[in-house]
């Protein structure tokens, strides 16, 4: 998936990486890495001509590293990941930890179909100052990713992984639930720190919860529609489209979900589920761009060929911002 | 559905029905009844030879009434209403009746396909005692079942029923999500006092409540499973297949959720979901029934074509009870 | 499900038919019906205020009894059989018995959700002049209609009944496929003597057909959209909904499969796959109903829920048949 | 997606590819190549150490090569193309032009997520020999491929390829059908030749043929499964992963429905049925390899996270086989 040098340099990282264990996030004296928090899963910006603009990333970045996040989500679905080179995803992500705020976490998509470039990714954006992977489920033979396949996949990354990995299912994208045996299974390999959930059944992530519970094993919300119901069922932060526009008000969530304001927790998370589905499940990448550019930051155009919205689309998005008093 | 004397007496007492307000829930001052609390669906018990029991009806609710429940649902899915003919139906609900507290309410499942049936059989379910109907969405034709025609059907029901109805949508049993738009207008009626949800989206449940809540329009959780969870998004209490052999233990939970105590709440939601799963997705009626034989109720035979369960699915079926405490 | 009356003419009549075997369809000498060739499934037309109106039917059968059909499907999914009561049921067959030629099949609807009821049906069906039944998978319970559970329903059902019985397999109503070994092992009893497959499944169909080709089994396209791949794979006739309204064209059809006359059979195929989609999948029986009136045929309204088609739907509708020459 | 050094040579080959309209296949007359015929989607044979071997790759095209097929696709699902780096995938296409007949059509798999690498992973496969591309459908965003937008990838690619572009649609692997109405839009270009689709959906495949009867445009059938079927509604060939062990009988079926033999068609596709499900569906690729080494060809291990079958799965596949008569 990359040229010949750029791997080169990758292999030998590697060796290093391995030893020096890459920023300590997962330590010899067996303490995991805490990733409890919100994290906006970042867009990777484009200029009019499709090329990955990094100045606008960066930008972007600094905006957002004011709120208080525990860190950011490079390379998630949300930054368009399937779009880019690997050189790309790589260099997008090493930007992006130059432009962070040093005490933030860095969580990387390193998801890719075959176990083996999973690995030489994950090791890569390690090389590039990744803090942990977070890796989404193969899924284009979803047919044969049983239990034992993901299990096998996942823990093969998780032995060759300089740095912790973070179980990512996400099936509105793959089509597939990464089964509960599996995740307790894997719950239980020392570098394999969490989970980021996206299916929106919070009574399924209760269970991995629940059959977690002896583990150093966090569960993350994959969205901001649930993102309440997730802290009341034991996880403990969350990967938010929505925080790319609305942070303040998911870190305001999550405070008042940790200091137990449960009713005004609720009255807040009312609000956000309409806007959280327009830049998700409606309207997509495009839908948070677009947002994004209302809110000042930069979302212009998304790699063809997600298409930009129509008018009528784009009047609807509004909406669900406006009348839930965002806008 | 039923022989002419049947429907001459239901008619007739329509109309008285109409006229006295059946037991005073949809009151003319415009306050509607609250449905909110822990209600079991219970089950309909039948003898060797698939009779309707009546006696052990009445034993398990006898039981069952002395927990702090809201009251019953009669004639839900987990009572075989499918299987009941129209005379079995109301005769179940008026022994229920008589067989409840006094001051437990009674809601009568009274879903029928056609919109006619599904008023008649609602009327008769006022006659023998229901203090509302639970009305499932009408399912077989689910490719026409718009939010048009939904709206238009519930409207209808709620217009000629005596007794106030509550929606119920059920996408297991019927393949089709009754959808918010069509909730939030049907809130509006002043015969529609709220909604049993056992979709387990609490993502939705937590829109709903937000977008009815202009309204006297409450929400019950569908299922033990996420009864937590809608409790944290604004529902007020729940209809669940598990209140049939671990009432107090819901019980308890809704105690933690209305006072706040959402540590306690989270470890014992955790120790029912697999529980409640066992008794509702996994092993269905045939597996709840089998557990009220061990919990000292009276679960006997399903009717056919509702199969015993085989030994390695009881086995399997106590595993889910016993590995979380409660046998 | 019936009043006391009409059971226990039922049940007099039940062993009446057992002893002289309806219809001698299902004989002694261990041969069965043979069901080959093509059937409507009649409507049931209602008056404008939703009356069953027989005078219809029995128009609408004296018009169709003039095509070369094998016999009529009565009390199909076409029939809006959930919206009738158990009454209405039996009498549209006997109605319809007395309108149509004595030589054509009555194939009468008989399926209920419980075993004991769809038996009951069944018999009743035979008493009312059925010379088959077709019996509809119960689904209410889908989630525990394994095939050892559907296998026992369907011998039940077949053991009891007078006349010969008629998977029906349809799951786009049901949600459920008849599992492929279900049927194989169905295949083998003396008095099932074939299915009704609506899935469109024709590599399913293809593998039924091939795995029950030592029995007397006759398998039936369930729509006009997939007839003539039905015939190539093995299919001997079809249960079409678009036979209500462009028989002679379905019936043309069967003859060209028949005859070997691929080619042409292939472009009359092609022209009839959007308006067959029409009056099923897109508008359904509004649809259907709507195009009934437009050939000669009385559609008239359906029951509610079902709604009458919009203008624009109408207008869809109109050009699914127009673009394809038959209006 | 690649090394510097590939992309620029790629880049000069487009211009002069474009200039000498690769292979003639789309010419300047306005006359598309006719695709019609069995293909086998070749696999991608590894070595122990999950290397490609390209010597097995080599040997299995010449055993396939003596059978009469239209030709070969090269990186297709059945090729593990989601586990191969672009390099390994243009190497692969490479070799295989090389080691087949030359008057066989290899067409390549070179669809990837973005618009851009599509372009280009086509435009290197023209250079390394494809006659033509065959491009499944990005899915991963599939919540936002609309028509418009899977039109839209469509046609840049098709307006930027030197060779013919024919389109798949794999509903199992991406979750998502190319719409109808696309399909129709994109047949009118003039360097989209035709279509493999692997439904199974035969009545769609009807409609397709029919709507575009008056372009050059080709139907095949994705799977042997449905390939008499396909047939019969006007498809003209297969892309079929059994024709990979029992191509032979797949060029006969061909024969026998191409000559009208419909009756011995028949039998014989009903043979094919078990043995396809088995090397797709149901036990995949390592199915498929397995089913190789019996009949002579190089099978091999899968790429990782692909699992080897359990024992009991290769009983099955077997049985499937045997069952049928082909083993």
């Amino acid at each position: 998936m990359m040229g010949p040098r750029v791997w080169s340099s990758v292999r030998q990282g590697l060796s290093r990486g391995l030893a020096r264990n890459v920023r300590g996030l997962a330590s010899g004296e067996g303490r995991k890495v805490d990733i409890s928090g919100i994290y906006p899963p970042v867009t990777t910006p484009f200029t009019a001509t499709a090329e990955v603009d990094y100045g606008k990333l960066e930008e972007n970045l600094h905006k957002l590293g004011t709120l208080p996040f525990r860190g950011f989500v490079v390379q998630g679905s949300t930054g368009e990941f399937p779009f880019l080179t690997s050189s790309e995803r790589l260099e997008v992500v090493s930007r992006a930890r130059q432009a962070m705020p040093k005490d933030k976490l860095l969580l990387a998509g390193s998801g890719c179909e075959s176990t083996q470039a999973t690995v030489e990714m994950t090791v890569s954006m390690a090389q590039v100052g990744a803090d942990a992977a977070l890796v989404v489920t193969p899924c284009y033979y979803r047919g044969r990713m049983s239990s034992a396949a993901l299990i096998h996949h996942y823990t093969k990354v998780a032995d060759l992984s300089p740095i912790p990995v973070v179980l990512y299912s996400v099936p509105a994208n793959t089509g597939l639930d990464l089964p509960v045996d599996a995740v307790v299974t894997l719950s239980q390999h020392p570098n394999i720190v969490g989970m980021k959930d996206s299916s929106g059944d919070v009574t399924r992530m209760g269970l991995i919860v629940h059959k977690t519970r002896r583990q150093d094993f966090r569960v993350l919300a994959g969205s901001a529609g649930f993102l309440l119901a997730s802290y009341a069922l034991g996880a403990v932060g969350g990967v938010c489209t929505l925080a790319n526009v609305l942070g303040a008000q998911l870190c305001q969530l999550e405070r008042l979900c940790l200091t137990g304001q449960w009713e005004d927790a609720q009255k807040l998370q009312h609000r956000l589920i309409e806007p959280n589905a327009a830049v998700t499940r409606r309207f997509g990448i495009p839908g948070l761009k677009k947002t994004m550019d209302w809110f000042g930051y930069y979302g212009g155009p998304c790699r063809s060929p997600l298409q930009e919205l129509r008018p009528e689309e784009e009047e609807a998005l509004r909406v669900d911002f406006t009348s839930n008093g965002w806008l």
